[in-house]
């Protein structure tokens, strides 16, 4: 089975951090195939890196081993950390960006597995050198931990034992029950400008319903200014028209047919949505 | 033979989708080698991804998969299809995407064979899923089709023949004689701001030439101010000058020596380029 | 062992020039894997390429081959070149691409070694074309050369034997000392923001210390504002605050906790910067 290692950082493409990242995995695990997810997360934002990894993960073999390197903590206390649960091995600092990887299930995805082994990449002899950078555990530490467990050493040996519940998880906004339906967030906004909210799918209940929100700008907010109706697909409406439908991640996604609704509507991450069902419910 | 597949999306590099689609191939495929051609496509950008295609394809093996994913149609009836010809084969939407490598011949580029096999994508049992998303048939459908594929699976198993003169073809602005020599137009504009014609490079049959074009901005059309002369090469003249030359592709391109022809003369794809012929022909 | 190439261009991602580059190299070596370096070089920046290549090589397996497309001179007499050296082979244009893997060290790098073969590349059979287009040497003569060379024809073989002091030298701006400390520019910007100086690391010779700079703006030298204390990390600092550390390249560099540096300083490339020690030495 060929080694399989994905990097998610926020190095972007202009600099050598990242062919240095694959340089020192080339070292260790020749054979090992690494994949990009994205290296364009905007600097130190953890939360994006944790949606990215959470969105993406289950798409690939379990062997895969998936490296994360968005780390604003680097240098201070915060721990290296590698787990392992059902769905692969994950690689990298403990600042909550594997919190969308970790139980309990987040509402639209499917569950996340307990982690069977945990651990704090503490073992020197497995780094890049005894002296890591402090500004680059990228190459010092996560590449080369990752590419010694691309080679088989087990994850047991590479670290100390902890207590996975002593990860480091995120506080997101969760999902509240209205008197007409759902009140989520945008929780990420992607390259065509699709916002992507924390409803899933499946609290649609109804043939009919609509959206709507409430964006921040400068302090003051304001509701949507038209109520944005559920559709099934783009093609059920000309270009241009506004919709919301269930996008491929299986969340209620706001979207311009054939532009951008961040740009036309002027959406943005956290601001609040609301699925409203218009007509009796299904189910 | 090692399987060899590309990607040409209008994705970016910005979020996770590029990533699920390597990780779809590498859970069917897993040897198979990956190569992004671009992801950079201007979102929905169907003219531009056939010129990508098509000034790219011809350069890898013949065993190469070419996967297309530039899709404003998904979730509506236009076809999946996938088809094979001497030099690779190909997998995406039936929208125009592959009309620079469907025959005839584009001017200036070789000739391109004639599909051996056509397929329209209706075999659910090679998707990722029985109940495709509405809006990412690149990852349910195109990317597990292309990963089966390189596993050897007959073309014309994954789906269900069809005629490939079925197939959607672009109306494109062609080449026109004129009293000095030929009016092509631009095709496109490259990172290094080069505009690069439809004018084949083999249609200067006179030692000396040069082109002029027109711009259309707000509506007016405007004469370029100056003739652009015909170098072969850009160590003929200074840094800063104009030029046109034949570009790699074997068109006629016009540049600016070590700037950006686009900003400094305001090109655009589709402006209108003549190629004056200022003396005897040659042949 | 895995043949292994590096990709090292200004060619960006938009176009299908590194897709065609990696098309050419599958032809001729298919089991090579290729890994980028960057290709977001800014367009003909020789400086910034040899600044990218020298911090990234050493990463990398000995028997990796890289490969610099950063080439303004295309198309003139400016010749082809491969060596050799202990830490790789290079495939480039003769311009000062390699000036960061030649000979003398670099202050606060690793010496580099004197390379063992270096030729000239006027063998056209290992060309992709006898005629090369006067645009694109990568496609047609450095990939396919790379290819070769992957392939296991021995260098020698590759070209002709050239001296490798004739190989281009960038002058690049030394170090020197001042009454209170050294005295350095800054070489490079990264995706962060930060300022990376030519300040080797191993100056810092007392407890306390300071860096203060000069930028140039329309003109006009500006010194800084306030001096910018030395850490040893980020996290000896609030988020926000600006600071001087060595850097995971080895020098010194200009940070901003959480921010960009060249952002909130206006600090550009080649601007003039001085490590000042405020105490008694240390050694």
């Amino acid at each position: 089975m060929l080694p399989l290692i994905t990097l998610l950082t926020d190095f972007g493409l202009t600099d050598s951090y990242v062919g240095v990242l694959k340089g020192v995995i080339a070292q260790i695990a020749p054979e090992a195939k690494v994949i990009d997810l994205t290296h364009e997360i905007a600097p130190q934002d953890i939360a994006s890196a944790r949606f990215t990894l959470m969105t993406a993960y289950s798409y690939f073999p379990t062997h895969t081993i998936h490296v994360v390197i968005v780390d604003p903590g680097v240098g201070t206390d915060r721990r290296g950390i590698a787990f392992r649960n059902d769905h692969g091995t994950f690689v990298g600092p403990d600042n909550g960006v594997f919190d969308g990887v970790l139980p309990p299930a987040i509402e639209g995805m499917p569950a996340n597995p307990e982690p069977t082994t945990t651990v704090s990449l503490t073992k020197s002899r497995y780094w890049r050198t005894l002296t890591p950078s402090t500004t680059f555990h990228g190459r010092d530490i996560f590449a080369p931990v990752a590419a010694h467990l691309a080679m088989g050493v087990p994850l047991i040996q590479i670290g100390e034992p902890i207590d996975p519940t002593s990860l480091i998880r995120l506080s997101l906004p969760s999902l509240q029950p209205t008197h007409s339906g759902w009140q989520g967030t945008i929780q990420a906004i992607d390259h065509f400008g699709n916002a992507i909210t924390t409803i899933p799918g499946n609290r649609i209940t109804s043939q009919s319903w609509h959206v709507e929100w409430t964006t921040r700008h400068k302090g003051a907010t304001t509701p949507s200014p038209v109520n944005i109706p559920g559709h099934l697909t783009y093609g059920d409406i000309p270009r241009g028209d506004w919709l919301a439908l269930i996008g491929s991640h299986g969340w209620v996604e706001i979207a311009v047919h054939g532009g951008s609704a961040q740009q036309h509507l002027r959406l943005q991450v956290g601001d609040s949505v609301c699925l409203c069902l218009d007509s009796q419910r299904l189910r």
